[in-house]
Formats: C-alpha cells, structure tokens, sequence
C-alpha cells in the first residue's frame, strides 16, 4: 500500500461535478438538437491524431501548444541529447481543435460521404497555453459544418442555428458578419493588397481612436496618404446594411473580388430577411476572425445582456481539405463556445431551476422490511421513466432529511410499520407541504402526485 | 502550402462517423436514463491526469500501457541520457480508466459532496494496449458507482439497473454474482489463504477440464491433497442458489469472513427476488474479476444470444480512495462496455432503424425565389422540432433525390414556380408513394402528414 497523496488535477483542467455537469449538458443537449433539426450529423474522431496531421496548420504557436504523446514503450527509452527530442518519441498529439480533424475525416473517408455533408462535432479539444481566468488547457469545441456546397443558403442555415440556439437559451445576442473577399477587396484598392490585417485591425479601433488616429496609424504601417484617403469612404460607413453595400460597391468597383464579396453579403442578408431571423444581424467590416483562413462569409456572435468576448463564431473556407488532398471542396461552420455560453447563462441567471435533481421521490429507509415493502413500487416507477432513490442505510431520519435537501429532491416517502399494515405508501411535497397516502399498488395515482 | 499528406489516424483509434455515433449515442443515452431514474449524478473528469495519480495503481504492466503526455515547453527539451526519460519530460498521462479518477474525485471534492453519492461517468479511457479485433487504445467506459454506504441495496440497484439497461435494449443477458469474501474464505479454510486467485481460477476450468484435472492443477499449484478434498463440495456445487448457500455455510463455517460474505450474498439474492428482477441472475464462485481491488460482492453479465465476453462488470471496493488520504470509504460500481454492447447489438440487429435519419422532410431547390417562398415554411417546421432540410444548390433533380436516398429521408418536397402561384406546398412519401398538396401556412396539416 502506498503514501497516501494529496490529490490534485494538472493546471489549467477541471472536474465537473453533478451540478456543473448537468447545466454543461444542458447547453450541450440544446445545441445539438438544434443542429439536428438542420440534418446536421454527429461524427466523433480520437482525441489523439498523428503528429503529421497536427503539425504545420495552427502556425508556428500553435506548434508549440500542441500536447506531444510519448510513444507507447518509449517510457524509459534513452534518447540521443543531440538531436530534438520529440520527432525521437513522440509520434501523436492530442486533438488542438475539431476542425483539421474533421478537413483530415472528410478526406479520409470521402468514398463514403454524400456531399454536401452537413456534419456536428461536440469534444474536447487541448491546448499547452498559459492558463487563466476563462482559458484552460481543455475545453469543448461545439462545431458545425457544410461542406461540399458554395450556396449562400449554408450561411443562413448557420445563421438560422445561432437564432434558435440562443432563443432556447433565452440568451439576447447579435450576430456580426463580414467577408473577407471584401477585405481583401478593400486592400486592392487602396493599391497595398498584403495590408489585408493592418486595414482590419485599424477600422477595429475606429470607435476607440476615432478617424485621425487611425489614419496615422495607417501610414505608420507603410499605407501611403492617398492610399488612406481611398479606404475613408469604408471606413466611415453607416446607415443600413442597403446603404453600406451600395457606398461599398461604388468606392470598390474596380475590384472583381469585393464585387464578389458584396454579391454575398447582399444575398446573405437577403435570405436572412427572407427567412424571418428573429436574432438581430449587422455587417462588421472589423470582423477578421482567422483571417488567412476564410475565403468568404466571416461571423461572430456577441451576447447583448453580458459582457464576454465573443461566443460563437466561424466562416467560409475554400481550401480547408486541400491540405490533405483534396482541393475545391468549400464549407462553411461555426463552432459555438461552452465556456463562455456557459458564463453568459449563469451571469444572467438562465439555467432552468431543476437540472440537477433528476430524483423525484425519496423513500427514506426504515428498515429491512419496509425496504422489501417498497422494492416494487419504487421499481415500477422508474420503469414509468422517474428517477426514485430508497436510502441505503436505515440511518436517523434526520440524515435522511439533509441528504433529501443536499440534493433538492421534492418528494419524501416515509413508510414505516403501520402505513406497510394498511397496503399504503405516504408521500410529502417538501416544497408546498402537502401529504397524501396512496394505496402501493396505486402506481398512477402517484405518478400523477409526483408529476 | 505543404504538400498534400495521405491523410489516417494512430493505429487503434476510431472514427466514428454519423451511422456508428448516432447507434453509439442511443446506447450512452440509454444507459445514462436509466442511471438517472436510479438517482445517479454524471459527472466529469479532466483527460489528463497527474502521472502520480495513475502510477501504481494498475500494477507494473499497467503503468506500461499509460499513455503520457510531454510537458509543454519540453517538446525540444534536450535530456540527460543517462536517466530514465520519463520523469524529466512527463508529468501528466491520459487517463486508463474512470476508476482511479473517481477515487481522486472523492476525496479531493470531498467536502462539497453528499454522501452516499452516487455518481456516474461516461468518458474515453486511453491504454497502449496492441490493437487487435475488439481492443482499442481509445474506448469509452460507462461506471455508475455508489460510494459512502455498505447497504446490499447498493448491490441491488446495479443488478437493477444492468436488467432496465438491457431491457430496455431488447438484450437477453444473465448477471453472474459472486463475493470476493467467500473466495477469501474458501482459500483459508484449506489452509492456503495466498492461494485465491489459484483456487478461483481452477474453479473457472471445471467445466472444460473436469474435476480430475483441476484437482492436479491445485496440486501443482502448491495445495496438498488434504486442502483440495476439503474444496471439494465447494467445487462440485449444484443446485439452487439456496442450495449452494447452504452447502457453503455447512464447509466455511470455520471462516468468518467467509461466513460474512455468505451473509451478504444472501441479503443480495433475497433483495433481487423482493425487487422481482426479470433479468436471471446465478451464484458463480468463479467469477474473480480485479480480485486485487474487490473485498464484497463482484458482478459479470453476459450476453445470453449472442457469443462474445462479458459486458458489463463490476464490484464492492472498501479501500478505493485510502490510497489518496480518504480511508473506510466503502463503495460499489460497474462499468458498460460501450463496444461489446455495440456488437451485441450489431450482431442481433437490435438497433431501432430510423437513428441517423433525423430529417424528416427535404425540400429540393428549385431556384432562388422557390427558395425564398419555402424559407418561412422550414424555419417553421424546425421551430417545431421537425428536422427539414433544403437542399443548398439548385442541382440536378436526380442528385437531390440521391442525398435524400443516401440520408434516409422519409419525405420530399418538390415545389416549383406553379406551387408558387397557387400558394401551396407537395409532400411525397418516399417510402409509401402518397403525395398531398397542401397550403404554405398550414404548418399544422404537413406536420401531421410528416409524423
């Protein structure tokens, strides 16, 4: 028998108990089943991928906060401490997201998909980062995906799952959207088509800085003042999403890219009216979420009663399979994020009281006898689909009582000697106070209590 | 651009794609119902865990088969050669099963439990075992656990909840029940008290080797003759499970421990027969599962229709958490194997049929405008938790009745410019050929015709 230890969990993870778990569920089960009225699919790959796969496609920091496997036997193998360690040892990773996964699935399995293929995926990804408050080294990823079709009718399908996930969650949000043909677009312009990122970055900052400090900003990029003068018609947009779309068709018609990209947005918002949206939409040209990434509709979900970065967000890409062998295969997704909604839920109160607390109904244990008495009844209720615990021990009633409490469950049976003599079984509210007896064999009787 | 990789997984993983993981979830999804009408809690564990929780807890070849994770920042760490790899670049591994963290779970979060707490927990487990057929290195476990109470009806509500959880999955499956005691006391009435798991596994061989040959196999194994006459009434038992009780009490009724769990195994089967189990359940003496690790009852059940190991098993463990600081903490669990389960009901065809299906209904794209005319209609539809695509581009009709085919859709829209005019909507079923025509907001009428 060993020491006993302290224990603990690495940095940066965390356990779930029953209440944790049963919101996290919550959140998780209503994604889900919003996906599923789509005709989106669930597919699950392993949380370890071969090196190889992982490698190169988060960059240079990703690379590093990728969680290396040693190969299985090579525990105590002597390495050579000249060359680098891992390409020695180590041959897996664990999984740094669910969207190269899933790129690597469609490839690997191609043969027996139909496309377009509208696919979900809900686990757990891991990452070597610095925790913190809100970051963790592993966290879920809920992602949503079409590929195989180059229709504007999949990002309204995204944006029609955003409307209703969060009108289930009884979350207020907006969602923001933009296009990065529009961005690059915006750089041709201006004549400096590699300053996609510095021209995002400083209409970002428009409503902080205001409009001279980011035109300086601009120049101190390398942009020159002509150049700087092109973008301000964009840069000082407003009014309508109509209104916008036509300035920005004016001042970027010369660019068959942001022409393409304007064509999308307007079809986008088109179908996002046409279809009823209820969640309110705005088109961002700040928005540049994995920039290199995206080739076409780019989104970001805020919540509007709860401070958080964003909640939920995705786009288009065009090349996202390539990488594996597979060229021309265009999708669109977003992946919702379970911390952050998570937080929005609790900061605004939005759980439903009664998650936890599947029991219904406690018989307390007062011996072996009424234990017997109870054993059908309790049986035949669970088979009706309620959850009905018997104490195990037959304890003082008053730990009985607490354990009840503990876990919020609203009915409490005590039966003892005399209700067993008369074929009968008491049950309590413990909420409203209320008390009926019921013949044992009444099982519909107190279902309908129970109820 | 890197070159374009054959894209595959590590060896022993799984991709499950949407038929395997909606079939998978219906196991998980049954199975968590019925832990939850029994009052059990999910909870969740991190993947990772300290390398000093999981060391020695599974014997030296378990501590082979874990997987461990090089600590970040040491991926180009260069080490000594001279010392064994491991404790310098590893002080995290994946986790082997759901067993030890729950021990680790308990004792750390301890204060904030209630006690018994009856947790379960479904989550993949990792061992570098060799892949072969029907192993992996990647599985899921399903472990329901009571913890904090000795009462057999603990025992119970697993026997309960093995014959709901197969019931429910229309499989036919006998509990085999055991005591580690009487095992304990059966190797000391014979006067080899070291000699347990030799006894229980010549016990194990009697049916396919006879008596004679598991008699010279216990002399080999070090007992002299006079010990094996003294097992021998235990080893010929027959009858009924009173039967064989009252046997034992006459043989072991030197033994206390023996004698004690006797007591229980009677307690236990006089409680399976007050619950009326429909499920079979036998008395096995050689039935020695983590025989290390149990000190009461052990369970094992087997498929009855079809011929594969056991699928479900589990114990009473009364030192599981002294290891981490928490002693006499007495508690009982089995663990679902997810796979075998999968190929039981593989095998026996016992899968409901329409599990991948969610869509009910496929609009075809008839063009742009037929789009917009159907857009209220399926957000409707959806609202309602009817799962109704439309088909993202204006393809070829053909290969939209293909992706309907594919997917299992039941029904078919095909609404084009003269529905339009009429203001209707067709729905064919695709399976019994009715067609009805109905009014675009009759959301009522369709949802009948789609149920």
């Amino acid at each position: 028998m060993q020491m006993a230890q302290k224990p603990s969990i690495p940095k940066g993870t965390r356990d779930f108990g029953p209440q944790e778990t049963a919101e996290r569920n919550y959140i998780f089960d209503t994604i889900r089943s919003v996906f599923r009225t789509f005709g989106y699919a669930q597919i699950e790959t392993p949380a370890m991928e071969n090196l190889s796969t992982l490698l190169g496609k988060y960059g240079e920091e990703g690379d590093k906060l990728l969680y290396r496997i040693l190969n299985s036997g090579d525990a105590f193998a002597h390495v050579d401490p000249d060359k680098p360690l891992t390409p020695q040892v180590c041959e897996k990773g664990l999984r740094y997201d669910l969207t190269v996964p899933f790129a690597r699935f469609v490839v690997q399995h191609q043969g027996e998909l139909s496309f377009p293929f509208k696919r979900f995926q809900i686990q757990p990804v891991w990452r070597a980062d610095r925790p913190q408050k809100g970051r963790y080294r592993e966290f879920y990823q809920c992602d949503v995906d079409a590929i195989g079709s180059r229709s504007q009718l999949c990002e309204l399908e995204l944006v029609q799952i955003v409307d209703q996930v969060f009108e289930r969650l009884g979350v207020r949000v907006l969602v923001k959207i933009n296009n990065r043909k529009v961005l690059t677009g915006l750089a041709e312009i201006c004549g400096f088509p590699d300053k996609v990122v510095d021209i995002t970055v400083a209409i970002d900052k428009l409503d902080k800085i205001g409009l001279e400090a980011v035109r300086e900003e601009l120049i101190a990029k390398g942009l020159t003042p002509e150049a700087v003068s092109v973008l301000e018609p964009v840069l000082t947009l407003s009014g309508t999403t109509e209104a916008k779309l036509a300035t920005m068709r004016e001042v970027m018609s010369s660019s068959p890219t942001a022409l393409k990209g304007l064509d999308e947005l307007e079809e986008l918002f088109g179908l996002i009216e046409a279809a009823g949206v209820g969640t309110p939409t705005e088109l961002d040209l700040s928005l540049a979420r994995g920039l290199n990434y995206y080739t076409g509709a780019i989104f970001e979900v805020k919540a509007l009663d709860w401070q958080i970065g964003s909640i939920c967000g995705g786009g288009r890409y065009d090349n996202l399979t390539g990488i594996f062998g597979l060229p021309d295969m265009s999708g669109v997704g977003v992946s919702f994020g379970a911390d952050r909604i998570y937080d929005v839920l609790k900061g605004l109160d939005k759980f439903p009281k009664d998650l936890i607390s599947a029991t219904r109904l406690l018989f307390a244990n007062m011996g072996a006898d009424e234990v017997r008495y109870l054993l059908p009844l309790s049986g035949a209720l669970r088979r009706a689909g309620v959850a009905a615990e018997i104490y195990p021990d037959a304890a003082k009633l008053k730990k009985q009582f607490d354990y009840a409490d503990r876990k919020g469950i609203p009915f409490l049976s005590i039966t003892g000697a005399s209700e067993m003599e008369q074929g009968v079984v008491n049950i309590k509210n413990l909420s409203s106070g209320e008390q009926k007896s019921f013949a044992r064999e009444d099982v519909g009787g107190i279902l309908e209590f129970l109820a």
